[in-house]
């Protein structure tokens, strides 16, 4: 979508906490020289987090001869967030600090079959209790609650439109949720919550140009360009698990031949594996996660199978990363998800020997290609850091840039 | 790359100044409505314009009961632009008025073996003589000239990096020019100059997404996003005809297998019609124009081989495009570029049903597919826009927003 100035002062505004957050304590003046941006702009950026008690001034160091230059620091009572994540047969909750440390986390299990929107709604409302009960906070510190369901979302309305696991159609999420959740809901999908978690906290951050990889079961490519979220005109970029690898190739559960997906998400690679050895003690049938986690293992035996099998993957994998190196000449690649992490090193060092075959040198160049640093899920970091994105977001046009409480009713969506 | 608040607000003057030449005579508050900005900005960004002589007030307009309404429209002779579009075998160069209407053009053959940069330039110089002398503008109105030479280039320092055409490798091709050019200088690739010409005059006009998918000798996907051109972190974005559509497919002449560009440039389509017909009397060996044009003939009288070239092309064509909307989520996908515009309706029907095949159903419904709307050269109207950005882009930075005269010296790279 087009972006306005006042899309750019949010981003700014993003940008300088991030920095905050990742670099406390710290003066105005590192601040514009760690953002780009002009100290004026970090210093209004600064007091309307300082109004916000987001941050709070600790002190001063020494110039170089200069005047004492003021520090801050993020607050991390300051608020509190919360991420869930909302997967098919669980669902993970954390709550954070504005530093954006996991002070409580809760898990609901979800029986085969538990697939109504009231059943998934009432394992999230009691997780979220049980978080905000677990850290002790304040019902009013609460900034917000970041909700990730898979498939596609409308953010706006928090409705998910599609989700594939339970064949939901235009289930009413966030509306559902406020009967049980009285703090501002979000609503994103997995995709989008690990680039906004990389963008705040992981290889993405400071970066102009990123590329977030996601290899579970399904496979997607989070685009953050231009240092913010590139969501397309209708929320839906980044289906780069269904773009075509090999025309006529397998067939994909999209109805197409030859999708990234069929080849390096977790069933793509079980049936690598499959091809390689069809009797393979490795493979375990129908469960995904046994089979990912028997090959990592066999993987670190230097078991030759097991080794075979990443280098076919890492061959797909390549070629398809080469694709979005040339395509968008981005800074950073980052390998996220669960796949990638079991899979760690050994798929890490085989892709960028792929690549290096397959991308184009000027952007193969200018590009590194890394393993999410994030140690902690990914997913409901996201899903807080929407929360505080959108406590964030409309700052500038409050009557005062005082901080208010929460409001009394969840809403849906922010007000226009 | 990381986007500023001064690149937005180049940005929004760009997109001012665009609406302004698209609907003069208009007002500000139609400019408000057209380009989502606000009034208050609109009115500052008109008074830029109108200082710098780009722009007349030229009356007034009755509003419904309230003020009359001021009318603005672009002073198409405000200022001269010249597009210099270097190709293989020839140099094309316009010279427009501030309306982008071309008022001459002049063309430069290039003799087989005629590849040193000293002969470029001495081709390019006189073309560029020859337009100013033809319509006759006084050297100080040229605002300046824009250069696309195939290849990647370093646009901030002028350099043609790397030419394949002609193997040059980091020429100053900007720095020789300004021997002979008193005017300031831009430079960049045909790819950036046609996605350009499609945000200022085309198909990508107001749209905040949109690909430009130029079909010629060579392919690639110029990607608008967010309103301005994604340039990557290294200047290389867009390489699309080198990703991959078919692993371990046709040789491609970068060292890779199956790249787009060897299925859908005219070269890919020439090979297309060989597999189908070794000895169709369409082919014309070494000749690709001819070739292409022979098919575009013989679609037109309902030739089923040629039907059936159109048709595989687009099978290719279709799986490539698909996978950009699926990615990337855009409003707009443009086909640009000599093989598009020769082969146009056909091509363009068996695509959209190509692309209806492939493509997902949510991203589908959100965009569509059509033939660039430029009647003339894109790659030299893109030029010129490059050097008409070029010289709105520092406005704000001017110690008097007055109009200042073009600079005495060619700078090969703008004031930092």
């Amino acid at each position: 979508m087009k972006r306005t100035s006042r899309d750019i002062r949010t981003a700014n505004r993003y940008e300088v906490l991030r920095q905050i957050i990742a670099e406390s304590p710290t003066s105005r003046q590192e601040l514009a020289a760690a953002t780009g941006l002009s100290l004026a702009t970090v210093a209004t950026l600064v007091g309307e987090l300082l109004d916000l008690r987001m941050i709070t001034e600790v002190g001063f160091e020494d110039s170089a001869g200069g005047r004492p230059r003021g520090l801050v620091a993020v607050d991390a009572s300051g608020g509190a967030l919360i991420g869930v994540d909302i997967a098919e047969t669980y669902v993970h909750v954390e709550l954070f600090d504005l530093a954006l440390n996991v002070l409580a986390r809760a898990d609901e299990d979800m029986r085969p079959g538990e697939s109504r929107p009231e059943q998934v709604v009432g394992h999230v409302a009691a997780a979220v209790g049980s978080v905000v009960a677990q850290a002790g906070v304040e019902a009013a510190r609460v900034l917000g609650v970041g909700v990730s369901v898979p498939g596609q979302v409308d953010r706006d309305t928090g409705v998910a439109q599609y989700a594939p696991n339970w064949d939901w159609h235009d289930v009413p999420l966030l509306g559902l949720l406020a009967e049980h959740i009285a703090h501002p809901l979000y609503l994103d999908n997995p995709l989008r919550a690990c680039t906004v978690a990389e963008l705040w906290c992981g290889a993405a951050r400071g970066r102009g140009d990123a590329v977030v990889v996601n290899l579970g079961t399904g496979v997607g490519a989070g685009l953050a360009l231009g240092g913010g979220l590139h969501r397309g005109v209708s929320n839906s970029a980044g289906e780069w698990g269904h773009t075509t690898l090999v025309l006529d190739g397998r067939l994909c559960h999209c109805g197409n031949h030859g999708c990234v997906e069929t080849y390096v998400g977790a069933p793509g690679i079980m049936r690598n594996l499959r091809e390689l050895d069809p009797h393979s003690a490795l493979l375990h049938p129908g469960d995904q996660t046994a089979t990912i986690d028997a090959l990592a293992r066999a993987v670190a035996q230097d078991d030759p199978v097991a080794l075979k099998v990443v280098r076919d993957t890492a061959r797909y994998l390549g070629a398809g990363i080469s694709d979005l190196i040339n395509l968008l000449n981005p800074e950073v690649v980052v390998l996220s998800s669960w796949v990638a992490s079991r899979l760690g090193e050994p798929l890490l060092g085989e892709v960028r020997r792929a690549v290096a075959r397959h991308a184009l040198g000027r952007p193969l160049a200018a590009t590194e290609i890394v393993l999410s640093p994030i140690p902690t899920d990914p997913v409901s970091l996201g899903a807080a850091t929407f929360a505080l994105e959108g406590a964030l977001q409309f700052v500038g046009q409050r009557t005062s840039a005082k901080r208010t409480t929460a409001p009394a009713r969840s809403r849906t969506a922010p007000p226009s």
